[in-house]
């Protein structure tokens, strides 16, 4: 998790250190499906027994997912999402979009949500503007090595900031 | 880009396909700030010269950067994001403010920010419930492998629909 030097001192490239990985953020995608125990995981995402061992070991290590035991005799464990963990649904929702607008499937896309559990509704991803507090398109955003001039970040309990989604102009 | 097998015909998965590796998003990063010049790119990104030109041919030929020459004698290029490039935004404003919350660097973090042009402020990732059209925090979500019972995307633009960041319960 060390920096690697200028530049790699930057958020973006810390959370990348954990889940930057293909299997990783696909394992987080299938433990908030309720997809949590190795031989499940093992079946739905065809990946090799000791890649999937190493990746849960780094994901406990990491805090992001916990080894919880199911079953005594013998003894097998279910994986479940933390709060960390949990709070990788904004980057799935963001791959996912990413994804259904621009590498469409074999298949149309099967009706999976996001959904608000005091609502029943789905949610939406969001850039908001702070001053105009309008959804912003990606064609008006530009990355802003300075910081903010102005804007407090949103009242909602848990704001889920943008501050700095890029590297500096001098890189 | 094929699917492997049950729950990879998944958007997330196919967009991990195409930029799930911590190089490909590093380098999506620093070309929204600019920064988007062989040369430069190695220098900031501590990356190896072969690998960072495979990378760089990998964005080119998934539409993600453009390869534009900006001398003539010796020709030299520079590589900027195309559209497709830039919807890459939320992904990497969520990393951000994941990586932020989780994976505190040795440095105080620098006052980077994605802004909006029009209004020269900066944007918030909201995950938006588009029922109550309240901020939903990561703890009140849950994955709806059938889909939102009701519910019409938003009306600017642009909807950044999260709908599916997670695979079914049958995984």
């Amino acid at each position: 998790m060390a920096p690697r030097g200028y530049g790699q001192d930057c958020s973006i490239a810390r959370a990348l250190e954990v889940v930057g990985e293909r299997w990783t953020l696909l394992i987080v995608r299938n433990a908030m499906g309720s997809d949590c125990r190795f031989e499940s995981l093992l079946d739905s995402l065809g990946i090799a027994r000791n890649v999937l061992a190493q990746r849960l070991s780094t994901l406990v290590e990491a805090g992001i997912l916990e080894r919880i035991p199911y079953r005594d005799r013998p003894v097998r464990h279910e994986y479940r999402l933390t709060g960390r963990g949990r709070e990788l649904a904004p980057v799935l929702a963001a791959l996912m979009q990413w994804g259904e607008r621009n590498c469409p499937g074999a298949q149309p896309a099967p009706d999976r949500a996001l959904v608000h559990t005091r609502c029943d509704h789905p949610v939406d991803l969001v850039l908001r503007c702070r001053s105009c507090d309008e959804s912003v398109p990606t064609s008006e955003l530009v990355s802003d090595p300075g910081g903010p001039a102005t804007g407090d970040p949103p009242a909602d309990n848990r704001p889920l900031t943008a501050t700095a989604a890029t590297g500096p102009d001098t890189h």
